[in-house]
């Protein structure tokens, strides 16, 4: 039964350099293998490279996706959930996952990392943002060096 | 590949008559032995019911979930969404759909009937709603009879 | 201080009957008149004619719009809300009301007439949606027959 | 007429210093006497401040909620936006505003600066985050001192 299973969500811009696209891929392929549900917002770039990765490895992906159709979804997204809502799919995105991998640096990844830690969902970070406020270091987001150590961070912290 | 699956969504109340849990199940069975992905607003009643119909034949359940948490999904969805957008999740759960079958009479549901007609989305009714404005019926919801029915209505209004 | 004033949502399709849009445009004068604030979509139609029966008297309008700039507002929007969220916003329309009039029989006004009555928000109508179920009638919409006699019951509706 | 009126949004978390505080007071109060319309969040702490700085300086401010009431709203709201929508109204916070001022450094704050800057809306910040991505510093949030200069500096930013 798949509501035994855990959800992680891959969050990332849609013009991923290519190493960034390479880290999506290799985290939606760790992903697969160790049987968690991939979930991100269902478009290009990390979020397309991610679900590719997971696919290949046989892993169910969810695009929960911001526009009014379902043909916006990459090819290898197998549930997309059309919210109609645009940008504020981005709060779906992380509230439906137990952690949350950032990869890159887009605007909108940095809003999905403000809303999981708002939510207190655990954000690991690939290549992505490093926050500071009034000249202090905020370490919130867990930075790791490649995708089976993100995998890894994530399902430590999802063990509820 | 789920992404050639059709997906259709069971909407009404969380709290049916004795005979609307039942068609909801018979809806939910029926679904599941035709293959198709069952969505829905993932709560109790019509919901519940038609959860439990499409997992006792083997089908795929999504709860598109108004609150901040899974733990408000009914035991038999399978993959959660959590949007935390409250009743306007109303608009995914027919957006993510390619027909709508509507259960009962709650005004949930008459919201979701709007949403679905707004945008082009075929109504299937079972015991439901039906309106007339300035005293003209209007019959864009297709009334049918019971579960077989419905759900090879809204197939066969989901060619595309 | 306008934080003592009334909020009345006016509801409505883009593409009303000429009677429709006279019937907006005095219930816009009426709210206007006597001192509540208007609340709607902020597009054309009986929005539009809403909201300039209510500048033409010098009331304050508000239009909660579904996109993603402030010019889809009609011109006589005093006060633009940018949601972003698509048809979702029609939850907000009506929840930022303590009453609600509707106008004619678009499918999105249906949605909102759903909404409102889920939150316990009265409904007025002019010209709009009548509703069964089980081939029973819902009395819950409030029919009225001009302007004046819509914008009365909805503040009679708003005594808290 | 408010339509040719600005609208600038003041972000910032419900617990501030009083630091904080303070200077969300003073752009509240320098909004209102430069004719800008004050967008915020609606509920404590920044959001508040700011409003109370504007009304005292009997500047217009709008409180756009999360939840399901505008009981909820701060006493300084005139026009509160009932949204239902939970976070995801920081998106229509943001987007209903030609530029943005964030104070102090809430997450709820960085999820509103991603939304901005994804969708090409000024930031000005006073004491809020800094953003560095792959080691590279950000310079999108633009820094100011003081409230005079971050009203200022939004000003110009909003010309068109």
């Amino acid at each position: 039964m798949m509501n035994k299973k855990k959800f992680i969500a891959v969050i990332g811009g849609r013009q991923p350099s290519s190493q960034e696209a390479q880290l999506a891929e290799g985290v939606g392929r760790e992903l697969a293998k160790q049987g968690v549900i991939l979930v991100c917002g269902g478009l290009g770039g990390v979020m397309e490279a991610a679900c590719k990765g997971a696919q290949s490895e046989g892993g169910v992906t969810i695009g929960i996706l911001p526009g009014e159709s379902h043909q916006a979804a990459n090819p290898y997204v197998q549930i997309p959930i059309v919210t109609g809502i645009g940008n504020a799919r981005n709060v779906a995105v992380v509230k439906s996952a137990q952690a949350v991998i950032a990869i890159g640096g887009s605007y909108g990844t940095l809003s999905e990392i403000g809303h999981a830690l708002q939510s207190g969902i655990p954000v690991i970070g690939l290549n992505t943002w490093s926050l500071s406020r009034n000249g202090q270091q905020d370490n919130s987001i867990i930075l790791t060096q490649n995708p089976t150590e993100a995998v890894n961070k994530a399902l430590n912290l999802t063990t509820k």
